[in-house]
């Protein structure tokens, strides 16, 4: 049986571990899911968070499914149900889709096969080995952008954590350091749910960086400072246009970074770039619970009857983003036509 | 005996009442300072903050220190003392020393008099009713530049807790609406400290206001999506070239308010205005407990070998500010020179 197992998830075979993103770094607790509804509540619940670690996180859920429905009346209506159910979480982060669309097409090709949970599962593991792959591709590719002694800026966490392994924009960090390069790190801590403090710094801390953590208000001052040489950021989509959305945060960073001539990056798998989502206008932005706002951490700040606004993603328009670090090499403007390109390689 | 009692303080004559800013807006907790040495502890624990309520307090902590070492020996020393005790609080806003220079040169004039006390609690009452009455007047003026339906964001709190009374920039939001006008607000959170969070939403959900609560993060995304018309913050020292001292983060909003072509006023009285610093350059930036950053509210985010930055203040530079609301009326560029006209008039 074939099995995975990184920082974010495992996949035993009959179920996805995955570590609760939402108890780190003070508390190391694990949530096992054993049916694709499960995995549809911790992707929701923010139990595994980030574009491509969610995307992963729904194919193993997918696999619960067939697990779950095979040789069971209605299993192709049961399966659409399945995919619904995962693909309705979240509505921002593409990978969510392109995964579930993968999975939905192999499983069309070989649902008749005898060994139809071992060709399923195949492809979910296929799907997590090509992210770790697709990262350590963008962290060559990315490593080459920084120079040796760089000080880097990165907002929320587009790390190990968010995705299989490795990471989209650490992974560029990571890469940079492979090549021999020293760089150290500006953490954005990221409000309301401070991924960039409790997941990035965690992260790069342990992997024996040397990160330091502003709060997201003191970017622009550490930028004026002359403390930051380059932006790095992850995506959850981005359209064909080049504009990325990604955690809320990062729009302001993009042009604060423009304006202090600090190139902004963004390190994203094609898996993350949606050609059918033709400019920014079209991603549908989620907003979450006001409680996250209300509450710092663990604290409550505010009262009920205050007023918040919380959306969870912005778009960062393509005219801020010096380049885009894929799996398959960086893309600069324009955009349009060198995203697209990148599909006929 | 001459009494005064605000939202923020209480002078009864023998000891300065202040609301505890740090537990505001879930606890009202209320601490009396009954020597100067409490008032010295509590503008640097931030109990007060706020740089006109930071000078106010410090004149009510001299006319402690006067009752307190009247009639005794090296009369004259000792208040030199009390000074340097009070003044070494914080760094930034210079209203603390502002307040304690004007404390001092009357106390020299009048130490002989018999009525001393009398005299110099007059003098720290006077400060604190002329806080409240150039808050008013900047309210005038300022309301002026506002217009009925605008929807204003601010940063940390320039309110009634941030003054003795009545707010620079939220003066200036209540003079809007003295003026006739419907005004709804914006509210940056302002990590670390939170004070947009803790004390501008409430006291302007308080006042009848319709106010949103946002991260910090989300600033130039509410811009970018049109919602806000006007940026308008206080300040903690403006140098003589109209660069202006401000929470940090504030450099961020200006960059962010100029990019979409929002006009940034800061509205603070002339005992924040230093023509003795020439530029932004000198200000001294104070640097706090990394403490604040580490934790989010009560809850402690990160462990303690995590590298923080913590800079309590930032400097925007004078090419993004619009206009200076002070209570002799509204300053725009050449500020050097427009600046010095104000003391002259």
């Amino acid at each position: 049986m074939s099995k995975l197992k990184t920082i974010t998830m495992e996949w035993t075979g009959s179920s996805l571990i995955l570590v609760d993103q939402r108890y780190l770094p003070l508390e190391e607790i694990y949530v096992t899911c054993k049916t694709y509804k499960e995995v549809a509540v911790a992707i929701k619940d923010m139990v595994v968070r980030g574009a491509p670690a969610i995307g992963a996180s729904a194919a193993f859920g997918y696999v619960l499914g067939i697990k779950e429905f095979m040789g069971t009346e209605n299993f192709d209506e049961k399966m659409k149900n399945v995919k619904e159910t995962l693909a309705n979480t979240r509505p921002t982060a593409v990978n969510l889709f392109w995964a579930l669309d993968r999975m939905e097409k192999k499983f069309k090709e070989i649902k008749n096969e005898k060994n139809l949970i071992e060709l399923i599962e195949k492809e979910a593991l296929n799907i997590a080995y090509e992210d770790i792959e697709a990262n350590k591709a963008m962290g060559k590719f990315g490593g080459e952008l920084l120079n040796d002694g760089d000080t880097v800026l990165t907002h929320c966490n587009a790390g190990a954590l968010a995705t299989v392994d490795y990471g989209t924009a650490l992974g560029v960090i990571r890469g940079a350091r492979e090549l021999g390069k020293n760089i150290k790190v500006y953490a954005d801590e990221t409000r309301p749910y401070l991924q960039g403090a409790r997941l990035t710094v965690w992260e790069l801390y342990k992997d024996g960086f040397d990160v330091t953590l502003i709060s997201d208000n003191m970017a622009g001052w550490v930028m004026k400072q002359g403390k930051i040489n380059a932006v790095i950021v992850g995506a959850d989509r981005i359209a064909a246009n080049g504009d990325v959305a990604n955690k809320i945060g990062t729009y302001s960073v993009a042009v604060l970074a423009k304006k202090h001539g600090i190139p902004f990056y963004v390190a994203a798998p094609l898996s993350t770039i949606d050609l059918n989502t033709p400019t920014g206008e079209e991603i549908p932005i989620e907003e979450r619970s006001h409680k996250e706002v209300r509450y710092c951490h663990k604290s409550k700040m505010v009262p009920e009857e205050i007023k918040v606004y919380n959306p969870a993603f912005d778009v960062t328009p393509n005219e801020l983003v010096t380049a885009i670090i894929t799996e398959k090499g960086v893309v600069k403007s324009p955009y349009i036509e060198n995203l697209k390109k990148l599909f006929e390689k």
